[in-house]
């Protein structure tokens, strides 16, 4: 949830918001509320005793609502401040009952390595941001580093953007988009999506709605 | 925006929202209010009457309101009741002001550019959907047929959907998605959704938060 | 949730979206789609049949989700069809699993006592709506007819109504609104919206926003 | 829009948000962006550099979009900073191309009239709230001080939840809202929002949901 998008009364609503829609967990991070990737640079962080009201604030808002959210201290300082500072951010989230710590943009993969034994065994989130600011990690690495949950943010997004890319520049320059070499039809697609279990809630409720099939 | 989702009044709502939201132009089609997908089979549409009704709330909704919205009829009767009967329901929606007609679903090349003839000189929309009910058309010869609009609503979603299979496959077996391979850093998709232009706007307003970079 | 929006798929849908949200409970009833205020005249229901997807939709998304959330099958087909449809249409979906009834629009209160009583010990919610269709109930004479649960869906928009636009007409003619008469200051509203509160979640975050007060 | 919730590439989202929903015109304001409401204590406004910088991002979004969107300029600054503070950012704002000046918080009726007669002939907005830190002026003395525009932002609130309450207190006590001692139906209340313009949209698509009356 980024910075939580204000002070402590704003993230508690948010936390709360977050809850009810059952989300899993989140990271709150140490940025200035206009913040940026963590994979760009010139990042700036609020001082540590404003991230740490964030913290506060969002343990607060969990164990006020009983809730068994995922609670993930990131923090965004190494840019700016340095690893040691990071440090210091991360084990006074986790005094302060963060479940997970996620130091973002690794220099290194001996500092990725380094913080997973400097902060056991508390358990660290691994952000992967292939060509960002931090070297290619591998999942079987991540699992040799110690890392107990690993993300790949920005995964999809790339081989995605250069489908969609193609496909637009083959449609204006040969006026088809290519989809037609593939196998792929409409109703493959809503199959994925689950048509097969809609149908099923239709006639199971008595619809009449698909029994001409589809 | 499919049947209207309602009566002439919710019609109303929706095209109102739709002018108020800038919108460009929309179709309203035929189909039964719990519609599916053009390129499924056992479509079911409503009687003409019903139809001309929400051709004729869209049509009021975008006079009252002054607006040049692009409105555009759209059939689904085809698959139930064949060319003619979607021939007629054009022609009854041209003659309340429709702007466009769009034939959903032709059987085959002739009954596409013959549609277009039928119906001419009223600008007709050519909807492609590969792998679906209808044959290929591509870009030269719906113009050649004399279609005035084309759409490619499938034409990036497949690509997109093969490329991030393709990426959790890998990333399932090897640990990697595969986006270290290429160029695109996150920088890069900043950069075409507009980084440049959020900076400039930054510093011209006399912010400091670009000002060492990114 | 009125019709519930849709077929049975859509009403698997807003009921999961209730579910999520933490609704405690939900109407759903046999109006047509385009359905319209309980007390008005006109009402068309849709047949006995298509009222019974929506109840076992809506009773088959509850169940899958294992949730408690109350379903209260409602039928507003007094008006059209007359007591003994309406006693069928709630016996049906008390048989599918709803778990309270709702008859909308008694036309007297002989009627509403006779509805709790033919569907005992099923429970039965009453809905208040003054100046309707039908006759004022009280909460001690629904209690006595044996009502479970009443709601008064009116009762507060009315003086509401009316304050608002007594204030408005004495700021028309007077140039104010009569605000300065009373003793509620924006201070008495946040207090009630729970300041105090929010001042205590700052405060205990470490927050400095409320340090001088409010 | 408060403060435009961020710096000013958010304000230049929020107003191009405004534009887009036809809003007529819109203040912003120099508190923190974890403000609160003018007429609280203990309120802290940023910088003015910073404040100009909200400004000018407004004044560039609105240039952009060539619309004629009021721009209004508010200070919260009297609290914190006195008269004299309040006027320099105005005059600053008013320099960037801000439509409408808003003093908050008028300590007194002297200082309403001497802050129209420094700016003038820049037309200033008076915010009324009752009860709040400020004298109550009606709409006649503000015409007479000059004011070119004058909202009631708390006007209508203080009645709806005096009115609310009471009928509150009357059910818990009596059973009963009172709603049946006034002369207002349901169908009153459709009536003002519109019902039969609703009716007429119905008919004249050649609806039939209406044609048995309401």
């Amino acid at each position: 949830m980024d910075t939580g998008y204000g002070g402590p009364i704003t993230i508690t609503t948010t936390v709360n918001q977050y809850i009810r829609a059952n989300v899993a967990g989140f990271h709150i991070e140490d940025q200035l509320l206009t913040k940026r990737c963590g994979h760009l640079a010139g990042k700036k962080v609020v001082s540590q005793e404003v991230y740490l009201s964030r913290i506060r604030a969002a343990k607060a808002a969990k164990d006020k609502a009983r809730s068994d959210i995922v609670l993930i201290a990131r923090t965004d300082a190494n840019q700016q401040h340095g690893y040691d500072e990071c440090l210091t951010r991360l084990r006074a989230a986790q005094d302060l009952g963060a479940d997970v710590g996620l130091l973002e943009g690794f220099k290194s993969k001996d500092e990725a390595r380094r913080a997973v034994q400097d902060l056991a065994p508390w358990p660290l989130l691994l952000n992967v941001v292939e060509n960002g600011h931090s070297p290619l990690i591998t999942v079987d690495e991540a699992r040799d580093m110690g890392f107990r949950i690993i993300i790949f943010s920005f995964g999809t997004l790339v081989p995605a953007y250069l489908a969609i890319k193609s496909a637009f520049e083959r449609l204006k320059v040969e006026g088809i988009t290519g989809v037609h070499e593939t196998e792929i039809s409409p109703r493959s697609i809503f199959d994925v999506c689950g048509l097969e279990e809609a149908m099923e809630v239709d006639e199971n409720a008595g619809g009449e709605d698909f029994k001409g099939g589809v």
